[in-house]
């Protein structure tokens, strides 16, 4: 199955997502097309929350928010539907995981607002082509991740530490690495830290806090992104009555190519 | 005043303008320092035309925007106070002007929201230091606006045509306009047009909708930029019961310089 979909367009993937025919993270599938972090929360909340991504935008780049009880990502697909069209959903209740599904359908209110926010494997697929090996994708692990003492800027209820990922690069890469990602401000843009992980407070370069712990070679300088699991950190502090996101790794594939992202 | 005011520092100006010491326009004060449009709406709105920005960010650039209720512009200035830190502001009541004051301190409500837009003054210094006239400026006059045929992405209630100013450029400086202009996003960033005006809804090229006509030379192309006055349109069509902007040409002056605004 992943085989026959991972060229099909999109709109065609989303469609078998859609009938529950494949369930399974979506790396990989739709290559050039960029894939997008979903977080739904009901409406007296939005307003805080877009503020929050507003005043933050490295970790929380917006790419798009639906209208208020809309299931249509009009910028990203048109003709998507937020409901069905993510292989797998979390539901939260006052924060905390109460179950995993195959879609939204019975959780959907008419004052629930869906945001689409950027993901890294845009700006992945960018080093890759730059040159600028992936560690995490050549030791087939999840990417580093940190609580750092960096605050996000507050907006209203929301708040907390930025979360970044981590990726060691080769010294002589490091500008390179800045230059190509700088282009993708939609999907974290430049780097937030290079080189020393306690200067923004990461205790051990190798115990992250979530995903997996890869090797850095001699030579090599950890860099570190802004990571999208800060909005969902900051949402869950709050305990939302609902919250809905993606599945780790089962993101939503829209229309729009990685480098229509690119700001140059 | 304005000779002893020019060179101070956004804060001294602010200041000031504070007391009402100076309530002229701003442009040519503290030169280098970003100035922002002001739009202030009631909270029940606020996500709506924050998600109308989110959309249109090339006529609707938001620089900040305060928490509810609050009148301090955390991002821009921590330091001032957005209800008296603007020589003049506009009171609409239902869409209608109403009122030119010098503060807004017996206007301010708990429930109040200012967002602060991004002004082309910082790009038209990119383009002043990159060797591109700006003619308006020549000539003395206010930049020539124009409403458009292109649509913005509705959110909400707001919806609206997209609003443009034009420069005309020298032909062979036209590219260096795009490039120039496209470091800076976050003030309309690149063009939405170059050259044909009729392509894009405008019937007589000398007879703006807004602001002055400017002489356009032969060999010289017209460019066309999203202009900030979309966004008050797409508000004052809604009718709200109270919204609050700064008087034309009597911006805020924030402390961010406009190299900050630079993308790269």
């Amino acid at each position: 199955m992943m085989f026959e979909l991972k060229e099909k367009s999109p709109a065609a993937i989303r469609q078998v997502i859609r009938e529950n025919r494949y369930t399974g993270p979506t790396p990989g599938l739709a290559p050039g097309y960029a894939q997008a972090n979903l977080l739904v929360i009901p409406e007296r909340m939005a307003f805080d929350f877009l503020l929050f991504c507003q005043r933050n935008p490295k970790p929380c780049p917006v790419l798009d928010v639906t209208d208020v009880g809309s299931a249509v990502p009009e910028i990203l697909a048109p003709g998507a539907d937020i409901r069905t069209d993510i292989p797998r959903y979390r539901i939260y209740k006052n924060g905390a995981l109460v179950d995993e599904v195959l879609d939204i359908k019975e959780f959907w209110r008419d004052d629930l607002v869906a945001f689409l926010l950027g993901c890294s494997f845009t700006f992945e697929t960018a080093l890759l082509e730059a040159g600028i090996g992936i560690r995490h994708i050549e030791e087939r692990r999840n990417v580093p991740m940190f609580i750092t003492n960096i605050r996000c800027r507050p907006a209203g209820k929301f708040s907390g530490a930025m979360v970044v990922s981590m990726r060691p690069i080769p010294r002589d890469q490091v500008v390179r690495a800045v230059e190509v990602t700088g282009r993708f401000p939609a999907v974290h843009g430049t780097p937030v830290h290079i080189g020393d992980p306690e200067a923004i407070g990461i205790k051990d370069i190798n115990r992250p806090d979530f995903g997996d712990a890869v090797t850095i070679k001699p030579g090599e300088v950890p860099v570190f992104w802004a990571c999208g699991v800060t909005p969902q950190v900051a949402v869950m502090e709050v305990k939302p009555e609902l919250a809905i996101s993606h599945a780790p790794g089962h993101m939503f594939i829209g229309d729009l190519r990685d480098a229509e992202l690119a700001v140059c």
